[in-house]
């Protein structure tokens, strides 16, 4: 059947890893009959800052409050015309597709822009303006899938799980399950590929083959199975005793 | 001994609880005598994205290469002024102190794109031209310390170490360990503030006064013990088998 996927990138350079990678993905979804929605940031020269330019019609003059402002904007159709037009984006699709290079272990500015932008009270958090209630497998991303393909210019090795860096899904946490899984989004294991600047020809033919098989089991492959908040795990949000017992920190969130 | 403090903040509302602590910050270091540097990233229209404008005379014009055009505008004086100016706070300054609102889990754009400019190629990464020799303790900031002053909207049970969100600390360790640790900068525990947007006046003053007492030890106070790269707990950047033994994850790069 076919679905509709959006895909979100960050790089300027059409030659490079990243850019390769989104035209292999719009490519082959396209080939499989999917309807493919594109959110090229640099070349759409996406306003990577959020302020006050977000509202133009503010329901305070005198302060800007951003939670208030976005609520406002938000309920009031008053959002700039591109944060609608990529709120649409993820309503109409049954998957998003990110694809960056890491930059200081994080997304470069411009995607991070779009997430503090796009991600409206209301929308990706208040959800039906009832504050905390929908987060974390909740959501009006609910039912949709979510996927990271990052470009790491290091080796594998200093991410590994005891690698200087720290492992890569612990580094990326707060954007699989910080900014995905909380407005509802099933997030997929990240796709890496390491030592992004120093591949041949040869192994860039290679990862390009292996990202073609992770791409054809984009709807059936099962995500990281990070805990719902509304599941029964959690009691004012905070993990049961019960569960991963005795343990802390960001992966007993996932149910391993 | 009067020092030099770089702050630098992102929110544009004078009145926003980032911008009192900020204010609070300036006041209570210059009554101590130290000389205070500031970048105001929203006042100063701080360009967030990195893109082709951060190189002006480009090695290569007919592909963007980051790496390689971030070595030759360090190396050979041909960086924008902005990223300049800002690099030359940071070698005057023996701290950094950072005010931010924590938006989705982490920086709001604008910082993280200070981040991203600013960290050169031969200064904050592959310093000396060495690749990864220096870095996690040594680097070009080493030697001088770093705060993170963060205000969180959510409650602090939520960032407890069992909490939903997961701990802040480990949310946050891209950019302490990451962004800050990296290039040799001695970093500080966080100093959070939970349910920022909710406080009452009476609060907001209780808040500043805990500030203030951390103010009072930014140059005593110990910093987050992070493993040195190069102080023999690692073999070819993963952690010895006896440290930490059996264990993984962000937290074993810390000698607690």
């Amino acid at each position: 059947m076919s679905k509709t996927i959006l895909v979100v990138y960050a790089h300027p350079e059409p030659t490079s890893l990243t850019r390769l990678f989104v035209t292999e993905t719009v490519r082959i979804l396209e080939q499989q009959g999917h309807v493919v929605l594109q959110s090229d940031l640099y070349g759409m020269g996406w306003k990577a800052t959020f302020d006050e330019q977000d509202f133009p019609n503010r329901i305070n003059q005198d302060r800007l409050d951003f939670i208030q402002e976005s609520q406002h904007a938000y309920t009031n159709h008053q959002q700039t015309l591109d944060v609608a037009a990529e709120q649409d984006k993820l309503l109409a699709a049954d998957a998003v597709i990110f694809h960056f290079p890491l930059w200081w272990f994080g997304m470069p500015a411009i995607l991070k822009g779009w997430i503090d932008r796009v991600y409206a009270y209301g929308f990706a958090y208040g959800y039906k303006g009832e504050g905390n209630r929908y987060r974390y497998g909740d959501g009006i991303l609910k039912g949709k899938r979510a996927l990271l393909s990052v470009m790491v210019g290091g080796p594998v090795e200093d991410y590994s799980p005891r690698g200087i860096n720290g492992p890569l899904e612990e580094l990326l946490f707060p954007i699989t399950h910080g900014a995905l899984f909380f407005p509802g989004l099933d997030v997929l294991p990240t796709h890496a590929v390491y030592g992004s600047g120093k591949l041949s020809n040869a192994n860039v033919e290679k990862e390009l083959a292996t990202w073609h098989l992770r791409l054809n089991h984009l709807f059936n492959e099962s995500p990281i199975p990070f805990r719902r908040q509304n599941g029964g795990e959690y009691q004012f949000n905070i993990l049961a005793d019960h569960i991963a017992a005795g343990k802390k920190g960001l992966t007993i969130h996932i149910d391993n």
